[in-house]
């Protein structure tokens, strides 16, 4: 028995069972429920059931492989090798056959469901389960007598060779069909897109033969300021390029309630607006596309997350209720669209739009984003997520319960409204220090990895120059100004009397702190202005207060750890965020970064759809706490103005606090700390 | 019992059941399936579920009804009559409440489902089912601390007032839906679309509280010549406006084949076409809402039926396949679409659009309209339908089978690629004697009732002179002047010498009849040419070819009776049809004109969404024949090209036929007749 039925093990799934002699190793596989791959659907033209056969004794299993396990190399496998190049040891699965007992490897490459591994340490790895997945058919040829249409004939195809049922498409890529059909000689690969709410499959693209240019997704974060994009591969999930631009809405107003005021005040408002974030996706996308060298109408899908008013405006719905309470959202759920209905002219129109769900009218899909990608609801600890942009996401929750809100800090922290302020490329300085004797600054710039003190520095960023400061940069010039004893709690810069630097400029009736002159060699002058620090001081206090708002709902005085999120929340030192009071008081190992978490949500959702339902039902399960009209929320807001910390130069306040090993109190110092034991 | 729980007796449905004292008739009808409409879901605001209480001994139904069956007029009852006025009799079925046995009338416009009479005697009554309906709705208001969006909120209340389910909507729907919801303070009419193949309910319109305005579909005949379409009132049924227009895509070629070599040899023909005739069908929309002084938004529905060339120029699908063997259709289902999809501007985007299936690559949406209103597979007889067009639709069957084939008639039966020819306006001929003695014709033009002898005749017409001969007047004209011996049966015309008749003018080598001179009042001088005479020949060989190769295939002789139907269908005389050897021989009292057949399929599919799922099933089971390749085809193409009838002037040609009595030989005279009885 065991002779004519040899025993076949995969790993590392270890599922097993026997077959027949002869068996293709794909064909076992899919018996089993092994998550192996193919596109061509064993025809030996697509490579990707690439196995690994295991020699020798296999006592965990139970088996001994004899060198003959498998049926000998055959031609197509030869002339792969030849053409392509196999690994060594590697077969292609629907070729190779069982002979006798065998274990297999299925390498992560050949798997459909593979993980890919995330880059922050932190970080669970993404399960890929695209959306869209490419199927390798061979068509039955039209004939006079039996008049079905190519499309129908498509579809017994799909049904037949692939199991697929109620497939439809749209006009463009219909019009695509026939074409496609012929020159293929009715052998076709096609891209089916399956949405998770949906029984329909969906066909979006089609090519003739096997088509090995690859598919490609686009995880969009589009913040009020800047829009993120992740060009992803939909077959491996890595990532092969990563871009961003300018939100051109700037110019209707920096922040979002601006922008809603634009809408209200001017007839047809909202269009402009909408008009101008669908051209610079469209454009983002072509650039992204020519980055990666690949043709944008291999970008077949398309995953959003955004605040509900970016929201709004990019599906062209006037965001004016959001603007007046009670904040309603037009709709909340997601939303699955397509290229075309955003008029992202240089993508095929048929390529999918999948929006993550909004949670409330202040709390959008970038919040769920961040909840996806960070998971508060699976956390034991209370952990506070923090998603620093023009608004700030922020959740707080654990496994029992999860709140957001929504906090509007303005665009100072990614370096608007800054008198230096530019957005992190290179020549814009990322990270400051300032000697608390000399009063001296040493930075660095993006671009280089040397600090400006160290030697080097100035020929590697004389290509770039010094052009300003970017959020980072500028959070920690704030702090640093503090700790060196520059700035009073208040937040007010010190003369060059009162701080003994002549880098203290007076400015009118305020100073600026000198961290740069570039006018020698025509350059810019970089200061910190007292305007600068009321900026900063605005934004940090919004987010302050937001994060003590969900602490007084969920009923707690501390959080167990706190994770930095936002663009560029993986660049933000936490120590300096904390200096500057950005958040409540842990021990500085309990902060960690997780980079831009909703631009990981993003990606989460892209590369696999059950992700999709996951966060759709979490959503529901996160209970929104509203900012806006909470009089608490004022109150924190006012009572976190303060930047207390450091050793403190003047006389007027006397508390001590040393860097870094104690948690800092915050929240309007001793002050602050009364009010919340009120509270507490 | 019975005085507590009274008896109601529907009428004309005869559905009866007891109610508790106090039940509104609404309810009482409504739960026994009493087909009785309502849009405001019994809020006493919309008037639909008026009925009439009948009063004293019914024996047939076993109740006396007392004069206090019903309650007492209530001031809903009385504000709607002061306000709009309500029929004596009649009572709101929401208001009025059961006291005692009743028998109370549905009349006819108080039924969703009512019957539309159509004009035509022989045509059955169209039942409405309209796939879009509208549904007055109370939204919950929105509330800061339950986050949901607007469309969920309707969503939920549509569930819950309505019990409709899987709600959607497209962006720009959903765009007009916030205001909405405001304006009418939380109550609105809905208009929502249930596809047939979906689950799914889109909604499509949405107004601030009771719509009164009506909501529209349009059914729109599709021609190669001509487009054709009638606005008609998706809950009453009533056709409110008819109008056509030439289809502009004449001037890329006047037949199918034509548009198909224009798109193989142009670069982006196709397009061009696509384009021409999207914008035409636009700017009939527009017209025709103008003309029944309507707001094209309330255009919420459109059917179209044509045929495959135009069904892929419609849709943007270059028709190059349909221009060569095996003729195959991109696809050949049915099709839902949007106005959005079709860039038909004037509407809402998301106006629904539905495309008949197609039969075959020659045998189009515009036949299967046709087999749907004419129900030849419903026949006991033997029926054949000719559709004339620029492409001729056939059918021929009965209960047992259907056969369908395409022919191309070419323009010619339209007025198109005639000498005076031209579409049918006031002042085109229409119908024309020759006097068989003087040959001295006499005609009647489009907008005048009298004959050109009768008295008043040139009054009448003066304001619009005699511009042009139409299809049918061509069709006339040919036959009479074979009639009247002034053309042989090869179809030439005979010299003023030959027929004694100074109205046959020499051109060239050939001769013209001259009809009318209208060269004195600067008008165009009218005559029938040798051109003329030889491109309906062409026409008419090519409809009886195709009538002939269908019952070759169904291995008949002769069929029971035939169907005129076509654009133009009614105006044609199936005498004149007949002597001009267009159709087969039958009795003259079994040809039937059906009118635009193609037309009031449209409109079918347009008010009952039974019929689509009715006509895509009846579709598979038409045989399609294909005319294009097959030999026999040609053959009696060839055979047919002669005018054999009516008595003949000219010696060399002996047979002799009296009109009307016998039902005339065709397909080539005497030669044709032994033709058939060979094959017989």
């Amino acid at each position: 028995m065991s002779e004519e039925h040899p025993l076949v093990v995969f790993t590392p799934s270890g599922k097993r069972g026997r077959f027949p002699v002869g068996t293709p190793v794909l064909t076992a596989a899919r018996q089993l429920g092994v998550d192996l791959d193919s596109v061509c659907g064993g025809r030996g033209i697509c490579s990707k059931c690439q196995i690994t056969p295991s020699y020798g004794e296999f006592p965990k299993h139970g088996v001994t492989v004899s060198d003959d396990a498998l049926s000998e190399w055959n031609k197509v496998e030869e002339r792969y090798d030849q053409k392509r190049g196999l690994k060594t040891g590697r077969r292609l699965g629907c070729q190779a056959t069982v002979q006798s007992d065998v274990v297999i490897d299925v390498p992560p490459e050949s798997q459909v469901h593979r993980q890919v591994v995330r880059k922050a340490a932190t970080a669970r790895a993404i399960e890929m389960a695209p959306a869209t997945r490419l199927h390798y058919v061979e068509v039955e040829e039209p004939d006079m007598h039996v008049p079905t249409g190519d499309f129908e004939r498509l579809a017994r195809a799909l049904t037949a060779q692939w199991d697929v049922h109620n497939l439809s498409t749209d006009l463009s890529t219909l019009s695509q069909l026939q074409p496609v059909l012929r020159k293929g000689s009715w052998k076709i690969t096609a891209a089916l897109h399956k949405d998770h709410k949906s029984d329909e499959t969906r066909l979006i693209a089609a090519w003739p033969g096997l088509h090995e240019g690859g598919v490609y997704g686009l995880a969009i974060d589009l913040g009020s300021t800047t829009v993120a994009a992740h060009l992803t591969n939909l077959e491996t999930g890595e990532v092969v390029a990563s871009s961003g631009i300018m939100n051109p809405q700037i110019r209707f107003g920096e922040d979002l309630m601006s922008r809603v005021s634009y809408a209200m005040m001017n007839a047809g408002g909202d269009a402009e607006m909408t008009k101008a974030v669908r051209e610079a996706i469209d454009t983002l996308a072509k650039e992204i596309a020519a980055e990666a060298q690949i043709d944008p109408a291999l970008i077949l899908e398309l995953v959003f997350v955004c605040n509900p008013v970016m929201h709004h405006l990019l599906l062209g719905i006037d965001p004016v209720e959001l603007g007046q309470a009670p904040f309603a959202l037009a709709t909340s759920e997601s939303m699955s669209l397509t290229a075309r209905d955003l008029d992202l002219t240089c993508l095929r129109p048929a390529a999918q739009v999948y929006l993550l769900p909004c949670i409330a009218g202040h709390v959008g899909a970038d919040a769920a984003a961040v909840a996806l990608s960070e998971e508060p609801g699976k956390s034991e600890d209370l952990v506070l997520v923090v998603d620093v942009g023009t608004n700030a996401e922020i959740l707080l929750g654990n496994t029992e319960r999860v709140l957001a809100c929504s906090s509007p800090t303005g665009p100072a922290f990614e370096g608007a409204q800054i008198s230096s302020g530019q957005r992190a490329a290179p020549g814009a300085i990322e990270a400051i220090r300032i000697d608390p004797v000399s009063k001296e600054p040493r930075f660095r710039v993006i671009g280089c990895e040397l600090w400006s003190d160290e030697d080097g520095f100035w020929e590697q960023t004389a290509a770039t120059g010094i052009t300003g400061i970017c959020g980072s940069g500028i959070i920690e010039a704030v702090a640093e100004l503090r700790i060196a004893g520059l700035l009073d709690p208040s937040g007010l810069i010190g003369s060059a009397e009162a701080t003994g630097t002549p880098r203290s400029l007076a400015e009118g009736r305020t100073h600026a702190y000198l961290i740069h002159d570039g006018s020698a060699d025509g350059g810019p002058t970089i200061t910190v202005t007292q305007g600068d620090i009321r900026a900063i001081q605005l934004a940090k206090s919004a987010l302050y207060a937001g994060a003590r708002l969900l602490m007084d709902e969920m009923g707690v005085d501390k959080v167990d750890r706190v994770v930095l999120a936002g663009a560029f929340g993986a660049h933000i030192s936490p120590k300096h965020a904390m200096v500057l009071g950005m958040i409540p008081d842990v021990p500085l190992d309990k902060v960690t970064s997780a980079g831009n978490a909703a631009g990981t949500g993003a990606r989460i959702a892209l590369c696999n759809i059950n992700a999709r339902a996951e966060i759709e039902r979490v959503v529901g399960e996160i209970t929104k706490v509203e900012t806006a009209i909470e009089p608490k929320f004022q109150e924190h807001f006012v009572n976190a103005n303060a930047i207390p910390h450091a050793t403190d130069p003047f006389p007027e306040l006397a508390q001590v606090v040393t860097l870094p090993q104690v948690g800092f109190n915050t929240g309007g110092g001793e002050e602050g700390g009364r009010r919340r034991r009120r509270r507490g």
